[in-house]
This record gives C-alpha cells, sequence and structure tokens, in this order.
C-alpha cells in the first residue's frame, strides 16, 4: 500500500478496511466450498484458501502496521480506544506466531481433518492418533509463542475466541453449572416423556417453511440467501451479505428447523453489527461466545418457548394442512429431556454437559496428562459419570465432534458461554419488554430483534464480551440464570 | 513470500501458482457476483475485487518477480521458452501501467459502465459522454505507458487480448472478409426466408434439456455447474471447476440453447487446459480469439449444422414430445441469414460486418478521429452503409454493447478471429476425422471434442494463438475458411 498522504489513523483504517475484505473473500471461497463448488474445484480451493490466509497473515504482520499499531494515540474516544485495543490485540496474536508455524499448523490440520474422517468412518482410533498427536504439539508451540507471563496455557486459546473469558472464570462457572444441570435431570427422572414429533414433511414445502419463518425472525434475505448443506452453517461474505445453510429431514420436522432457527440468530447478528465503524475492526461480533447467545437465543429461548409454539403451529399448518399439529405437541416435542450420546441432537439442558466433558479432556489433552491414545476410554468414562450412557462407538464417543481435527482447541466453552449470556438475555429481555411472549405468541418478533439490535449487535466489539453483556444485563448470576430458564422450561414441560 | 532455499525456477513457479490461484478467487468473486449474490452485498464486494486487483498488481510487479522475469535462463525447452516469454509479457505490461493509472482505469471504468447503464435506459448519450471521453483519455495513457517504439497504438490493446495479432494482420483481413460477407448476403437477398422456430417451452423441462445437451457435447458436470443469469457466461474458477451460466427463454427455445452451446465451449476449453503445467502462466487460454473459436465452434460449426439437428431434434422431442419438431425445421430455423441491429442476436453471416463496424469505431475513438458526441451518427451511417439498416434507438445503436464502458477497447477482433479460426479448425477437423458429421448426426460428439483436446486445449499457451492455429490446420486462408463455411451454410439452408 502506498498512501504517503495519508494521517497514520486513516492509514490504519485503510489497513483494517482490506482485512475485513479479505475476510469477506475467505468467507465466500468457504461458503462456495461447502455449497456450491463442483468437486473438481476442490484442490485449486484449498491453494487458494492457503494463499488467502497468507496473504491475511503478511498484511495483518506489515511492519507499517505493526508500528501503526504501537504508536497510535488513542485519546478517549471510546470507539477509537477499542478499535486500538482490537488491533493490538489482532497484531500481537499474529506477530507472535511466526510464519514457519501458521503455515505447519494450515498443514497439520488439513491432514489431522482427512485422519478423523477415515477414522471415524472406520470407526477406529489408529490414522487419527498419529497426526492429533502432531497438530497437539503444534497448539502447545502456538501457545508457548503467544502466551504472557504466568497466564493459563489454555487462557490464550480463549482469547482468540473469546477475550476476557479465562480458565479463571471457566472453572467455577462449569463446576456450579454442572451440578444444577444434574438438579434439573433429577427433577425430570422417571417422568413420562412428552412424545416426539413424526411423520414425514415433503421437502419442497418444507423448504418453503423454513424461509418464512426465518424472514419471520427478521433474517433479511436481501442481505442474505437460503442454502441446503449437509451441516447446517452461516457465514459472512462481507458487509451485507451473510448467509444461511440448512438441512432439512423429511422425517424431523423439527430437528431441520431447530437448526435455521440456531443459523438465522447468527446471521442475523451479522445483518445487524455497524457498518459505520467498517475500518476500525471492531465492525465485529465481540466473541464467538456471544456469537453463540445469537443462535442459541433463537434456537433456545425463543424457538422452544411456548408462545413460539403458536406460530410455529400456524406456520406449519398452512405449510402441511393435512397433518395439523398442536402449539402444545410442538412444545412438549421441543423440550423432551434426554441423555444422549451426540452432542450437537442434545436437547437443552444435557448440552452444556457434553461441553463441560469437552472443556476438561481438551485441557487434559494440552497440559500433556492425558495422551491421545488415552482418549476413548476417559471420554467413554465421562460419558458414563455425567450421563449415565457409554457409547459403543468411537462416531458417537471420542470422533464424534470435527473441532480438534480442525485444530479448534479452546472453542468450546464457546457454546456453553452463548447458553449463559441468552438466559440472562431472556430475562433482562422480560424486564424491559412486559408484552414479549404474547407478541411473540402473535407472530411479531421485532421487539425481540430490535432489543438484540439495539444492544448488542449495533455494539460490535466495542467491549468485550463478558463487559458487554453486563452492559446490557447489569450484573447477574449468568449460572443461576441459565439454570432457572431450563428449570421453568421443565416445569412447564414436564407439568412439575 | 520468503523462500531463500529454492531455485530461481521454482520460485518463479511457486510466485505463478500464487498469480493463478488469485486468478480463481476473482473469478469466483465475479461468478458469485453475478449469480447469487445478494444486492445487499454489491458494496462490499466492489471493494474486494479492487483489493484482488491490487494484490495482483502488488505480486506481478514485485521487485524478486520482475528480477526473476529478466534474469531466467529458459535454455532451449520449449516448455520453459513459453513459460518465461509469457511471464516477460505479463511483468511488462503490469510495471509499465503505474499503480496509479491502474485504480485510475478501475475507477474510471465503475463510474463509465454505470453511466452506461444510465444511458441506455434513458436512451440518451448525455450521462455517457463525459465519462467514456475520460475513459478514453486513461485508455490513451496506458497504451503511451506500454507501447514499443513505433507500433500501431491499437497493438497495445490487441497484445493483451490476442498476443501475435496486430492491426497490419487485421485490416486486410476485415477489409476482404467484408466484401466477402456481402456477397454472401447478396446469395440469399430476395429469397423465402426458412421460418423461425414458434413456440412455447416451459423452463423446467427446459433446464434438463440445456443440461442434456451440454453434457452430450462432453461439458464435464463434475468440473462445472450450470447457473441462470440475465446474460450467458462462463468462468473459471480454478482448474478444475469451469461454470456455465445460461439465460433460458420460454418463448425462444433457440436463442437460450444456442448460448448454452457457445459458454460451454469456452468452459470446456477452461476444463481441458493442460493442469501439469499448473505454475508455468502457460496452462491457460493461449488467446480471447482462440477462447471465441471454441465457443463459436460448438455454437456455430456443429450447433447449426445439419448433423447436430438430428440430435437436437431427438433431444428436444424427448423434452418436449407434445410439440414434436424435425431436423430441418431446426436447420432451417438456426441459419436464417437476415440483417438486424443487435449484434448479440445476429446470423452468422453478418455477425462479423457488426464486429468489422466497431473495429473501425473504436479506432477512430482512441486515435480523436471521432469524439464521442459523433458516436451515435457515426455507428448509424455505418450501419446503414455496411448493412441497410438505421437504429432509431441508442440502445440497439451505439449504446448495445458494454464493451466500451468497461475499457475493453481492442476485444471486439477477438470475436471475429474466433469465427475465422473456428471455420479453419472445422475444414481441419473434417479432413482428419472422415465420420465426423455422422458421429454427430448419431450423437457421438467424442471424436470433436477429443480433436481439440489434443491439438488446442492440451496446449496452453505454448504458442501464441495464430502458430498455434497454424500448427493444427497448417498455412490456410482463413478468409477464404470462413466465407467457405459460411456459403455452404447458406446453400443448405436456402437450397441455392
Amino acid at each position: 500500500m502506498n498512501t504517503p498522504s495519508l494521517s497514520p489513523w486513516d492509514e490504519t483504517q485503510a489497513r483494517l478496511r482490506e482485512l475485513a475484505d479479505l475476510d469477506g473473500v475467505i468467507g465466500l471461497a468457504h461458503w462456495d466450498q461447502r455449497v456450491t463448488m463442483p468437486p473438481g474445484g476442490a484442490g485449486a480451493r484449498a491453494s487458494q484458501l492457503g494463499l488467502l490466509s497468507t496473504i491475511r497473515h503478511e498484511r495483518l504482520t506489515h511492519p507499517r502496521l505493526v508500528e501503526l499499531a504501537e504508536t497510535l494515540d488513542p485519546g478517549d474516544d471510546p470507539v477509537k480506544v477499542a478499535a486500538i485495543r482490537s488491533l493490538r490485540r489482532a497484531v500481537r496474536q499474529a506477530t507472535r506466531t511466526p510464519a514457519r508455524l501458521v503455515a505447519a499448523l494450515a498443514e497439520a490440520e488439513a491432514l489431522t481433518y482427512n485422519a478423523w474422517t477415515e477414522a471415524k468412518a472406520k470407526d477406529d482410533l489408529t490414522p487419527f492418533a498419529g497426526p492429533l498427536t502432531g497438530l497437539i504439539a503444534l497448539v502447545r508451540e502456538k501457545i508457548d509463542a503467544c502466551r504472557d507471563g504466568e497466564a493459563d496455557p489454555y487462557d490464550v486459546l480463549l482469547d482468540a475466541y473469546d477475550p476476557g473469558t479465562t480458565v479463571a472464570s471457566l472453572d467455577p462457572m462449569f463446576t456450579r453449572l454442572t451440578a444444577g444441570l444434574k438438579d434439573v435431570l433429577d427433577r425430570v427422572k422417571g417422568l413420562p416423556q412428552p412424545p416426539p414429533l413424526t411423520g414425514r414433511w415433503p421437502l419442497e414445502p418444507q423448504r418453503a417453511l423454513h424461509k418464512r419463518v426465518s424472514a419471520a425472525l427478521g433474517y433479511d434475505y436481501d442481505r442474505g440467501r437460503f442454502d441446503e448443506t449437509v451441516h447446517p452453517f452461516s457465514i459472512s461474505v462481507g458487509h451485507g451479505d451473510a448467509r444461511l445453510c440448512a438441512h432439512l429431514y423429511e422425517d424431523d420436522l423439527l430437528r431441520g428447523l431447530t437448526g435455521t432457527l440456531h443459523e438465522a440468530g447468527h446471521a442475523m447478528y451479522e445483518q445487524g453489527l455497524p457498518q459505520r465503524w467498517r475500518g476500525l475492526g471492531i465492525d465485529v461480533a465481540a466473541s464467538y461466545g456471544l456469537h453463540e447467545s445469537q443462535s442459541r437465543f433463537w434456537e433456545n429461548v425463543i424457538g422452544r418457548s411456548a408462545a413460539f409454539c403458536q406460530l410455529l403451529a400456524r406456520e406449519t399448518n398452512l405449510t402441511f394442512p393435512d397433518a395439523p399439529v398442536r402449539p402444545d405437541q410442538l412444545f412438549g416435542a421441543l423440550n423432551r429431556v434426554e441423555p444422549s450420546l451426540v452432542r450437537i441432537f442434545a436437547d437443552e439442558v444435557t448440552y452444556n454437559l457434553h461441553i463441560a466433558l469437552r472443556y476438561r479432556l481438551e485441557r487434559a489433552l494440552l497440559s500433556g496428562d492425558l495422551r491421545v491414545a488415552e482418549l476413548p476410554s476417559a471420554w467413554d468414562d465421562g460419558m458414563e459419570a455425567t450421563l449415565g450412557l457409554r457409547p459403543t462407538k468411537l462416531s458417537e464417543g471420542a470422533l464424534q465432534d470435527v473441532h480438534w481435527s480442525s485444530g479448534l482447541f479452546g472453542y468450546f466453552p464457546s457454546y456453553t458461554l452463548g447458553n449463559l449470556y441468552s438466559a440472562a438475555l431472556r430475562f433482562t429481555m422480560e424486564a424491559r419488554l412486559p408484552t414479549l411472549w404474547d407478541d411473540v405468541a402473535r407472530g411479531d418478533l421485532s421487539g425481540a430483534l430490535g432489543f438484540l439490535r439495539e444492544n448488542i449487535h449495533d455494539k460490535g466489539h466495542l467491549l468485550d464480551a463478558p463487559a458487554l453483556v453486563e452492559e446490557v444485563t447489569g450484573p447477574r448470576d449468568l449460572v443461576a440464570d441459565l439454570l432457572q430458564h431450563l428449570n421453568q422450561r421443565v416445569s412447564e414441560a414436564y407439568g412439575v
């Protein structure tokens, strides 16, 4: 960049806009890879993505940007303060990781991911054990390169996903939450289960239903699109373009719909981020945990509520008039609580127990207390102790998740942070919007979205997530909020 | 790039592979912009494309690559000779254009394109005249920066699209071709026209027909895809991923189908390029003219032949059994010759007269002999003199094409070069494949594609297009070939 005439602050913004544009292009390359790319494009795409990451790293660690990050004076404008803090954090993380290590990690992740798919298909740890062990060694190397003084090594990873969250705050949270969740489970033990929703829902009308329901939430199709993929996801391809990908099941209406509510929550967060801060680097989500709070809010707090089941029953019956459903039927089916082996299909209560197990195991893998060879039995023992179930296949046990094979150590807590934030947002919203649930039942979700737009989305990364949530909700006991939310749901669904 | 341990030749290849990856990403960003992007993404996409072009220019003019281009010894390996010649040409074009001019051109093109859409919609030159005049001044500046000694200024532009072609070769070609085409037109003047194909063809089955016919040509759907857009196009998104976009008309089956044949021809060329030369910069089409020869070959030489009409009638009648068509009906409708105002809907004979007019006018605009304000009347006079028709609207006159508004001066001759090459390939192929037309009539197009794969596609940019075509066809009179091809078609279609 040849910009001799710009002020240091303007030059910084120009460089940050470039990084944002690169992120958009990287998002597009990933979206296309998973949605539209023909099989023949796979090799070129891997190479293109590698190059884009390299360019991003080059530009983020460019000596001039490093110099600007170090020397800019933030003054006392809170926007500028946040922008420079965010820039310094990004530059520090990038410059501390040598280019050689960035490349080695990328290569090891690709290798380990392939080994994972093979191991999972064969139900055999062998092909995966070596690559994962090697990848863990590289992650440790990265931690050592980035670590400040006596910080817990795991905090380095958390800093990349959820700045402001540390082991010191997660440990007691998981301990309390686990105990409370077990109490919730005890409340429903032995009670008759609400029946699941069974039937067949042809895909073409089901697709229209997904689009109508996501549009009813407030997902803006002029700034997004709806596609179908094996695993639902959402992704931003630049300001004004946040895409949603769903999976429809002909024999399971609710599994598909809750997935779409979840992804619409993510995508609506992206659609609500502050464009006016483009070029400041804080026009992005405050953290992955806060991102998950938005998806879980729409999937769970709203999507599994009795009020929303009114809307959902109306829309479903419009689409499938031959097999009408009642709101209470939907509510029961959406709020069954039952220990199960696979995280992504878990109910709202047991979900966080799955996360607690992963948090414990990945810390042990990174510290060296647990070897990869011991992972399957440690996993199975953990599941048995927590949920009373023992996996019989690795694909429903230690190999079920993609995260570790892709180097995503430190990400799992974001899911539980999302659930915690979403419950705190629920109670705050109920206090400020007295007609919330009546509005939802009538099909008017603009109050809920407006609240999130104003208080969360529009704030971008002005504050780290814990501070931003506290600014919205006031000081609250997040664990207590989540447990209260779950206890209320269980009371309604099980009549206890 | 930090590659101290690579040999100069290996380092060059690594840098060229990066440029190829960037081209793939730029292709993807354009494809998405025209096919899948929601309206809200437009602003971010423009910015992303600007950045990608900047990065491409930075990397192509990187001092180390310039040094490698100057100092590498090609030796006598023809592949290496071609690779280094191609690299030197690209580096020379890029380094001679200052970054400031690259940016100014990009900005002026965006501005002029928008002005063109406005002017065309209003049928008023006014909003377009100023921006186009400014853009022409920048194009002249670029020509001056890139021009070698006494070369014709227009040759600088040709060098970017069709290296090896010059004004000195185009001028006499257009003179002879124009005279010959007027003779062909005279032959059909006053004869009864073959009737057009009229009817209604519902879009869903028509879509399946497009896919089946393009697959029958040999377009590989594992390395491509079919989408629909306002203007048909095809684009490469990296080796192994060449995409085709079609437009279907419910009331004009043949207009849509010929467009798909045309784009499949382009995309099959991309699919056949030599992957083994990835990183050499010659794993690409030899020229735009040769690219057009591939699209025109499938659209015209094959697609409008009596033999192909056998196949097309069978496929069409399978898809639309209620309104069967006869091969001779299709052949007549596909080979009507009739002067018309709009190039993209022109028949095979008059098409090149449209190009000859544009070639003359754009040279006059660039030399200053013609001012933009005089363009509409010069255009209308030219049309009247050439085809005996006078436009009554700018949108069917001087404003019909997008090219000039996008800075694509010097591109039009590529279309006629494509037609010339395709006729020479026809007669060469007929001589070498005696069963060609019988095979086509039976629906077996593998001989034709195999010939092009082996002799054109697989050669990448080993030679410039004129030399490559001559290597395949031997020395031939291309103008005579094209006129012979057209005269034969007219004889068959009009029974003269």
